[in-house]
């Protein structure tokens, strides 16, 4: 008898925590290449081009990658249809660009839970805690810590397995 | 024979952890309503008046609520009166207030503490963990920032039981 | 038979979270007095002066310091002659230190792991987790956030033992 597989996965943590690196080797063990990955970066700058190149390049060969910045839903109905092991890297900058566009995030960050509870192939998604520094001095920095900390508990809600990383260590929370 | 209940509680963690959810459950776990809930925050602005208003939403009936803005060693004095189970929520926005008061943050921080640990009834304590970002560029926020860790720490040291809270999970330190 | 000796730990946490009380306790409990502080602070201003004296006198007696705001790697090659446990105190001002200074954080990182993972004597390195808030306004803090994200994953993968801090509690982590 074997225990029943970790479907849905959560991966949290800071910046450079290793979260990246770490959904990528869940999703590699879950299966063999290729994976999916879902990319929610958007290369506004320079900046982000560059971070995106670069995680890219960490990643290596065997993965396809679907693009979805804004359409996240859509994304992991493509996914699960192609049958394999999908990473979606990740929640913190879907999120970012779904408010910068104004979209109503509470009717869409619902939307996007029951996607990924509901999806036949395991998915790891990645997500970033934002709210353990101080108050931030404006408003929307605020009302964007407050939505990704209501969309992290309602993902690790749903989730089998929750991981919170630091120092690229990770700690199981669930 | 029986363990020692759990008489001081911390549950420590970020915005939007799920904090609060988590220290009512443990209120209601530790004996019948009604429980009493001590309110340290102060309605300044409408952002504030509306937190305020959903979280107390969110509670749902069976609590008795005493507002200690300022004064909460009188109000653990009153609740540990009542005989009743106690929710502190949250320590961070009573420091918040004394600050902005000009109080001895570090002589009213041990008279806190020391308040907290002397009750009959079993309390739990809701705090921010504040310190995990990058440094602020005001000195009032790293003032503040130094002043909740070591409230923190104190409290910690006296408490039973510190819980760590990120994505709505808890994490046991203590 | 006994386990092997932790050689190198990582103290990561917060501002005010007790990383450099559980350092010091490390560092006692790893031999006899005297110990070596390895100190990467510069009194920049009366503030950082403060603090600095603050930690001295925390620390009591028992301890030869090396100041080494700079030149790390060559404290720690000094420590390592001196044959006794080390502490140093910390990576995140050693790292703001070379970053105003405009060195290559990368290559120095890489220097100072290779330093910190080859001494015969035990050390313990405290450094800031600093990237669990909202993403920082300006550039220089979001550089410097992913080069500590970046060195605190690399001491932690050569390292024997690896603690979270939060309210003054240690979580192992590795």
């Amino acid at each position: 008898m074997t225990s029943p597989p970790d479907r849905l996965t959560l991966v949290l943590g800071g910046a450079r925590s290793g979260k990246s690196r770490q959904g990528e080797a869940l999703v590699r063990a879950a299966g063999p290449a290729p994976w999916t990955y879902v990319a929610t970066a958007e290369a506004f700058d320079a900046e982000m081009a560059e971070r995106i190149a670069r995680h890219r390049e960490d990643r290596g060969a065997g993965w396809v990658t679907i693009e979805a910045p804004h359409d996240l839903v859509g994304a992991l109905r493509t996914a699960d249809a192609a049958g394999r092991p999908v990473l979606v890297d990740c929640l913190t900058l879907w999120l970012t660009n779904r408010m910068l566009a104004d979209a109503d995030l509470a009717a869409e960050g619902d939307a996007l839970v029951a996607a990924l509870a509901g999806l036949a192939v395991p998915v790891v998604a990645v997500s970033n805690e934002v709210g353990l520094g101080i108050v931030p001095d404006n408003a929307l920095a605020r009302a964007f810590r407050d939505a990704q900390g209501r969309l992290n508990q309602a993902v690790a809600a749903r989730a089998d397995r929750v991981l919170f990383m630091a120092a690229g260590l990770a700690l199981r929370m669930k």
